[in-house]
């Protein structure tokens, strides 16, 4: 049976809204690929009538305007060039240094989320105190909100206007979607995240794995303390993040259980990933030409993201000396210093059509550093990979697709020419790889909803029905110990221990009744 | 805006597959409304294309043939009058005895699920044991099996047979569900079933909902002892039917969540809740000017199920007394005695139209024993409801309608006119319920899938892909011990209480020598 028989047509190719049935929705996006993942679903609600206003910094890298939607910005206190340098940064140090053991990697994680961190609370005093924005979006009356959560400016707006708020999101720090929407995470065969444990871990790694969960909620505290004091002060009422999450109508999580590993869901947590994997488009004439160039070795694709398009200049060169000993061609983003002798079969670009050329047929492996987007669309086209994590949650996806044999992953830090050679040999020449990724990669695509449309629905279904109480469970009324059981648990432990008591004391007096009866017969 | 406005086209409408694409299914359905809930979907996958072959017992109530689909029977040792007379009897004892605490019905619940056991463990020898048909089936290589597990010669055959299993169900007793998917099942705030609490719990309830929750797995021993002897015999290993069940690919789960209270579900549960509430034909004439005879009073629509259409003489008084009382007329699903003086607003019929009446925009109020197909056709066109429970999860079910303020109920065993009169009076009269009602129907109705749609989606699936082992958890392959971390806790409490030991012992060394040596001076 051919795969995917029954994907439905997309909603997108299918209706538009009457004026009667379009809703006013308030959108906060985060910067960077997160915005990337929430601008077409945006797109699309504007396309289908509703009156879509995106609130953003007048500074971004990424973040701007989109189609069918209003853009509103509001004045920060940082430039443009201020941002990237800070950015800039952070990654020459991680490409720059041996950041090796795991601890090293989660301290250099926290850093960049420092970062982000100073970020996102600059924004968001510059946000919430501007008054004359404020009263402009009260004014609007939006029917709901849509927000990614990783800066939390949205989610303080929300519960200011009091509109249900739809978060969209993928890996945030410290665990808060889980922490906020109640939903369990066994840490027995859930891994955290940071961690870059599989689902199958070591007695050690169940054991560092359940003490970070019973660590996230202090991390959380120490995430969004400045948030929460900026939160406070503006609700006017003593206020945490965190708790405000909890009121999330719904959230959309952009993860697929192709790539993510089987664990508990709330009713109310609707899985989209892969939504960036649109329809590919032809190549250009000059790129087609390239990648035909090999016959049938085929071509390689080689980004580090959309942030990092350098490499030290001893690091490229071991790139380079790989790709001269490979057949097949390379297409690589790369803007850095290009050696002399640069091998013949490497064409270098600013910027790639990176989901067009891995749906070419010719596509034999993709070298990626693991983030979500390039990931699915990896994944989408059946294309194996070499993966070299730079830092987020990078490294956990890299694991996630190497436990499913469709990857090989290598470090950054200790790169050699020989180590990416075997590793790109491994994927484009073991079978093995391509086979099990074509496997996944079906699974991944047969699926009754296509998660642009489920985004859409969802935010929709929020507009229309204003939240989805019926989808909050009971837990988020009940405290710790509740929640737990363990007030239970200490009452019926109690009940036991009594009636044991009682047990053994009625046992003691029957037996020492009859010993009683039994010496005095004796005596008599 | 209006609701609903995203709703897809239904997959039924839309597609048939072409031969390659076919593939051969094997049915295993559970009798009575189970069988009821499953058929659509096996005559769906029928009219696709695929060669669907359901296995029924000779003797059944409901079950029997159905459309596009071939149909083999096994003979089994008991007649129809047999069965139905058991049946009648259970019936019979319900409505005529006083089972008023909440313990009675349970006793009473498990009394009928010893009945139904009995018969499906007759079922289960009278299939595995027929050589030929096993023979049968083992020769026309399925590609996998849908089966009601509530009767589970589906579950032990499927394993047989080593083809993935896709199971549909509502509410199995023990909890099995839970039990074999390892989804969690928070006692602090998921009611079990047949405790007939809401999702709120009072302290004493949790303890009875975790006393219940921890004793299940004991129950599910209890219920399939019989089974897995047969299984183990048949299999010719050890077997236990849980442990079968935990290697289901998919669960179909019959519920909803503007029914059911929201809990966590694992990725591999497909909720379909509602698939019976079709769309609705329009009433043969005699019927049309009946319910219409009462003006804008409207009527009222009254069932007990498909299994209980008589009344004990002085019970069916208090009915026909109240609704002498109601200026809207009735339509009562009834065959047992009729007073001579019974009023005239009242029609007796055999069989009910149920669904084409409760879609009637008359209808004002419905009386129902709570079963899923009629709740969710009441749901689905918005009527209030009185509902009188009778066994098994309809008393749970009642909750979930009452505490949502759609629905009253009643006690059948203290049932008086008076009790019914004023039920009915504030269903219809006080505009809460109906519009409570319309808000939860909207929301029930507006879906990106419909249920069946799913269903069949979700089945296909299995078949295109020989299982879902992507949606698997990891937590399958660990003991109750690891799956609880209890290991990991211990050994944490551990180094715990060595470290404080230690710190205890190095102080107390430290505090010691320190007066020794201050002893010493004052010596000196």
């Amino acid at each position: 049976m051919a795969a995917g028989v029954l994907l439905l047509l997309g909603l997108s190719g299918l209706l538009c809204l009457s004026p009667s049935q379009a809703g006013k929705l308030l959108v906060m996006p985060t910067d960077g690929s997160h915005w990337i993942g929430m601008k077409p679903v945006v797109e699309e609600l504007g396309r289908r009538g509703h009156e879509v206003v995106v609130v953003i910094p007048e500074v971004g890298m990424a973040v701007g305007s989109s189609k069918n939607t209003k853009t509103i910005t509001y004045p920060v206190p940082y430039t443009k060039a201020e941002m990237e340098e800070g950015f800039t940064a952070s990654v020459h140090e991680i490409l720059n240094h041996n950041v090796v053991t795991d601890l090293e990697k989660v301290w250099n994680f926290i850093n960049i989320l420092d970062l982000l961190n100073d970020v996102a609370v600059r924004n968001l005093e510059s946000m919430l105190f501007n008054k004359e924005l404020v009263q402009k979006l009260e004014d609007w009356k939006f029917d709901a909100l849509l927000t990614d959560p990783f800066e939390p400016m949205g989610v303080i707006m929300g519960e200011y206007l009091s509109i249900p708020s739809v978060y969209m999101q993928v890996n945030l720090p410290c665990g808060v979607d889980s922490i906020a929407s109640q939903c369990p995470s066994p840490p027995s065969y859930v891994p955290q995240r940071y961690t870059f444990y599989t689902e199958v871990m070591s007695f050690w790694e169940r054991s560092v794995n359940l003490v970070r969960i019973t660590l996230q909620p202090l991390a959380c505290r120490r995430l969004y303390t400045r948030a929460d004091e900026i939160a406070s002060r503006f609700l006017q009422r003593e206020a945490s993040v965190v708790e405000i999450m909890s009121r999330a109508a719904i959230w959309l999580m952009r993860l697929d259980f192709a790539f993510e590993f089987s664990r508990p869901l709330m009713p109310n947590m609707i899985t989209i990933g892969g939504m960036s994997a649109v329809k590919p488009k032809p190549l250009a004439q000059d790129l087609e030409e390239f990648v035909n160039g090999s016959g049938d070795h085929g071509f390689v694709v080689f980004t580090l993201g959309s942030m990092v398009s350098e490499l030290p200049e001893a690091k490229a060169r071991e790139f380079f000396e790989a790709f001269r000993q490979i057949p097949q061609r390379v297409l690589w983003r790369y803007t850095g210093v290009v050696p002399k002798d640069a091998p013949k079969n490497v064409k270098l670009m600013k910027w790639l059509p990176q989901n067009d050329l891995l749906a070419h047929p010719k596509a034999k492996a993709f070298i990626t550093h693991g983030g979500t987007h390039g990931l699915y669309e990896g994944l989408c086209n059946g294309v194996p990979m070499v993966m070299i994590p730079l830092f987020g949650d990078q490294g956990d996806n890299v694991q996630r697709m190497v436990v499913r044999g469709v990857a090989e992953s290598l470090n950054i830090f200790d790169i050699t020419s020989e180590k990416l050679l075997g590793a790109l040999r491994k994927v484009i020449n073991d079978k093995s790889y391509k086979e099990k990724m074509m496997k996944l990669s079906a699974i991944h695509k047969d699926r009754p909803v296509e998660p642009l449309d489920l985004a859409v629905f969802w935010t929709e279904f929020v507009m229309r029905h204003k939240g989805a109480q019926h989808l909050r469970p009971a837990a988020h009324d009940l405290n710790w110990v509740q929640y737990h059981s363990l007030d239970v648990i200490g009452f019926l432990f109690l009940v036991l221990v009594t009636f044991i008591c009682v047990m053994l004391k009625t046992c003691q007096f029957c037996f020492r009744r009859c010993c009683r009866s039994s010496n005095k017969k004796k005596k008599e």
